[in-house]
């Protein structure tokens, strides 16, 4: 008894500590859902110059994680701030505190036969746990998203760089009282302890309304699985891109290097080429040829192998997010061999069809079930900034609320207003 | 070992089941997503045609239904059909024919500056879980609304209407074969085993995407609880008339009557009056005597007693849904401490402010936050049909996705399409 006593009361603890900020960021949250625009920017403005203002602290915290740090190059790189990555860090809250504000739109408006006049407007979600792990710009950049959206945000950093994220949001707090506003609609969860990440998946016991995991597999399949209240996430991008018999060979070409090889280790980048048989003689070489020349390494079914040269693919291969410039290559039959193909394998992500056929770009668009379905263009636009909606908090796969980038607009949910003059139902 | 056995096998035998149901369903849903509004219009016709020519089946399986019920005659009366109720079902059914189509449209639409043309276009949400208790016609309701928003439903009626609900869903699946769509649109789980509920809200191995129960308190709970799919549902409605200082005293009691008993037992009816002090001498006398005589009994708190005739009311009260001709009365100070009552008491489903006050009515309907809030407008309006929706799945009071009357575009999600010319991210 006496050995897992002292567990059970930590992980009570620690329970108690995220409920707390729940009901904290309940209360700020209320405050902010009635703030007109003005003083949400003036807030993200006064935040913007926190963070420029206290840089030598927060770099200094930095330091000091990065001196403890016991992780690879990878994720020290993602954890280093410099001045230049604190400058942006700023200029991005100001480019959120530049976005239409999301709240109060009027979705809809309508009257009935009864004279009653119905509106539904948009109102915020309320407040959003975000899960991270070492990217410091994530700790501002959901901040400045979720407040110019109305939300209040609970924040878990990852471990290594909580000392970073505190001093940003340290920060982040200040820019909100000097503008007036509560502080604790930015929170930071401040024990390291697993336990914490649980608290926030089962809803911080009524004090978080959705979850937004920003991070590897591991972190968004443990999400995903344990989470009691909803989740705006996705949990890979094996995105397609499909050669038609229509298509351009130039713009195959150069459509499919871009959609891989740009930045191959983002969700919207290329996993998987398909080549309508109709014309892989012609197209799949030239393509393959550039991809190779730009290093990437090419893994093919018997029928993509008999054309250029490359590895052979296997069934798990036509499965495998690389995130790294390796790509699949399958020969299908026509539209429909790809549109099999894809309702597969598809993650429910970005999918893109390559053709000059309008008719066949429309039967792909109508019938692939994706969050993003492109004609002519490249899988890597799958992104919140590219589709104009400023920034995104993340991108999200599931079918409920949010769908593909879910920016400002996204974390809104929204209420029926109905103005009568004393009607009564008969 | 051999006790429990057989029951571990029983169980996996109902998840299966209900697995094999939700791969059938999803397979159906493919095809529907890709009808057209004519074909959808087509089928529902059908669908109302064999409710109509197979009455006689239907009410034999209904006899027999209530020849073996035991339960009360509340759940006998709802459970009972007759060739009228057959015939509004029907009907029921081709209204949601007429309905425009949810599907398909296009929800915004913007350029950007690169030359890409981007679409969200709304598409069906998938597979729908049904869970309802008694009532018939939830079956041929819940069927139409989701076939016509190209969703597939999977049906759980209550064990004591198995028989009626078969009997109906056959009609269904027969007018769905008549128009020539896959029957398994609509399915009905084929068995009374608990278990089936629990695999549908785990859902059912990946086959249903959102669960509507459709009954009580215990139903609904043990769903919100359980779900670990997303849930459309409101667990009560605790809804609130405020009689403000500057009302109209008879409108307040026209609207406060209405509220409450033009049916006390919809999750729209009012549970609670709140009056002003400032004219609760003046108007609280009128509007008690208005419900009294109209048979509804009052509890009210202190300074409400001392106004008019009325039982006593305990805190217990205020966070009571009565579905009955029982009303809570407080006296509140001025439009602050109305919203202090809501935000304590609220279920979130729908409040409404009686006043002559612009100023006091857009304060209240912005700072409540519910799913609905009426200005001088009786509660009972909280409905899909009195919105204007044409009919509705139910009523949501959660944040997510859907809040408020459920209908058929609420029974729909978006995808983005993306029109380009070759375009590559720079």
């Amino acid at each position: 008894m006496s050995a897992v006593r002292p567990l059970d009361r930590e992980d009570n603890e620690i329970e108690a500590i995220v409920a707390r900020l729940g009901r904290k960021a309940r209360a700020a949250q209320g405050h902010l859902a009635l703030a007109s625009t003005e003083e949400k920017r003036a807030a993200l403005a006064a935040m913007a110059a926190r963070v420029r203002s206290e840089t030598e602290r927060i770099l200094a915290a930095n330091a000091t994680d990065l001196a403890a740090m016991t992780s690879g190059d990878a994720m020290r790189d993602r954890a280093t701030l410099d001045a230049g990555r604190l400058d942006a860090m700023a200029g991005a809250i100001e480019t959120v505190a530049a976005l239409a504000d999301p709240v109060g739109r009027i979705l809809a408006a309508w009257d009935r036969p009864n004279g009653l006049f119905i509106e539904r407007v948009a109102t915020p979600l309320g407040v959003i746990g975000v899960i991270y792990e070492s990217r410091p710009n994530v700790t501002a950049d959901a901040s400045s998203l979720c407040l110019m959206s109305g939300n209040a945000v609970i924040l878990r950093s990852g471990s290594e760089t909580l000392g970073t994220a505190t001093a940003i949001v340290d920060a982040l707090r200040a820019g909100l009282a000097d503008a007036g506003m509560p502080q604790d609609l930015v929170q930071l969860v401040p024990v390291k302890d697993r336990a914490a990440v649980g608290a926030m998946l089962a809803g911080a016991d009524g004090g978080i309304d959705v979850i937004v995991p920003r991070g590897g597999r591991t972190l968004v399949e443990r999400v995903e699985a344990e989470a009691k209240v909803p989740v705006f996430a996705h949990l890979e991008g094996l995105c397609h891109v499909f050669v038609h018999a229509e298509a351009d060979r130039d713009m195959a070409v150069a459509v499919t290097l871009n959609a891989k090889m740009r930045r191959p280790g983002i969700c919207g980048a290329a996993e998987t080429l398909l080549v309508d048989a109709a014309v892989a003689r012609s197209h799949l070489p030239a393509i393959a040829e550039a991809l190779a020349a730009a290093g990437c390494t090419l893994r093919g079914d018997a029928r993509a192998r008999a054309l250029a040269p490359m590895e052979e693919a296997t069934a798990k291969d036509f499965a495998t997010e690389y995130l790294a410039p390796i790509l699949s290559v399958a020969v299908v039959d026509g539209l429909d061999g790809a549109l099999a193909h894809i309702a597969r394998y598809s993650s429910g992500h970005t999918e893109s069809i390559i053709t000059a056929d309008e008719a066949a770009a429309t039967r792909f668009l109508t019938e692939v079930d994706s969050a993003i379905v492109m004609h002519n263009a490249s899988t890597q636009f799958a992104d919140g900034g590219e589709f104009g909606m400023g920034a995104e908090i993340g991108i999200a796969t599931g079918r409920m609320h949010a769908r593909g980038p879910v920016g400002v607009e996204q974390l809104t949910t929204f209420k029926y207003r109905v103005h009568g003059k004393g009607q009564t139902r008969p």
